[in-house]
């Protein structure tokens, strides 16, 4: 049966941080289907002035996988008790939670990751911090696992956390080919961080 | 005055070969204004079932720069009269134009690059140096300029190229600075491609 990739958008978000890990998935060719979502749906405008359209989250359906991108506009979603509580209930139902940047600052709003290890983007370590006092955030890690939680630095590390991700469920080689595929230089080390 | 980079997306392109230029040229704070075109308009689906919203190109401004992306559905495209036209008449106008993967097949399509250097995805690249048979097709490369011509290899290799692109026209500063920015490792030699 296929798997799900449910994603949440919300305006500002940062584009890479969204498509970078959806190529990735959807080089696994029909195992995952990959939908996209937002607080209340419709179209949503991401950097660049991409518009992407989305279904709202109250359709929502189970997530085998979740993604949290983020983005300038989690600066102010954080305040957003409504859009949090919806991530909650979104992240506590999924079998895996991924999030890439500042979409680590919208999960820990939610609670679900204190005592937790996470990390994000290196250029907001210290409001993403502020954002979660109970987390056990690791700032030197291109990304970082604890249990179904994987959060990863900026922007280009969802990228190498995604293909860790399918190499942790599918296999190194799987992974392995995809990068290869895209012509991507994986960089699989996830406690390699040059950007901390 | 601000730059225009126009988009042209086509059913089934492939999303990281445009968001990750996307990316890199939004971090140019206002510079560059980016907007995407199809030749129909409407909203276009790429890889990954994403859904995004595009002007038609019969409302064509003429371009700084044109990304011309690649995806599984070049393979049709390049059959397309009506849009090989457009795409011809959109790179003649266009100051620089800009081709990530199988894109660089469209392009030469259109023969504006015949004589000219180019390259492409390696995964298809015997299928893309059929689409011109008077194209100098560099096989080993991450990305070729010539004249106002940037054409690169496969899907991630649009970033290194963007990224160089801005380090042309602006110096390797600003250019270092997105890619610390994004926390990308960023791939500067054009002639390193160990996908060849």
């Amino acid at each position: 049966m296929q798997k799900s990739v449910n994603i949440i958008l919300f305006t500002d978000f940062t584009v890479l941080d969204v498509f970078g890990p959806v190529e990735v998935f959807s080089k696994m060719r029909g195992e995952y289907s990959i939908n996209f979502y937002s607080e209340k749906g419709g179209i949503i405008k991401g950097s660049g002035n991409t518009e992407i359209v989305t279904a709202p989250m109250n359709e929502w359906l189970n997530s085998d996988v979740l993604i949290i991108p983020g983005g300038a506009g989690s600066r102010d979603e954080v305040n957003n008790y409504d859009f949090i509580e919806k991530i909650k209930s979104a992240a506590i139902s999924a079998e895996f939670v991924l999030t890439v940047c500042t979409g680590s600052a919208l999960l820990a709003k939610t609670g679900l990751i204190d005592n937790k290890q996470a990390t994000s983007n290196k250029l907001a370590f210290d409001w993403v911090k502020e954002q979660g006092e109970k987390v056990n955030w690791i700032r030197q890690a291109r990304w970082v696992t604890d249990g179904k939680y994987y959060t990863s630095s900026g922007v280009s590390a969802g990228m190498d956390m995604a293909l860790a991700f399918l190499a942790d469920r599918h296999g190194i080689a799987i992974a392995e080919n995809i990068a290869h595929r895209i012509e991507y230089n994986w960089q699989k080390d996830k406690d390699h961080d040059p950007y901390a």
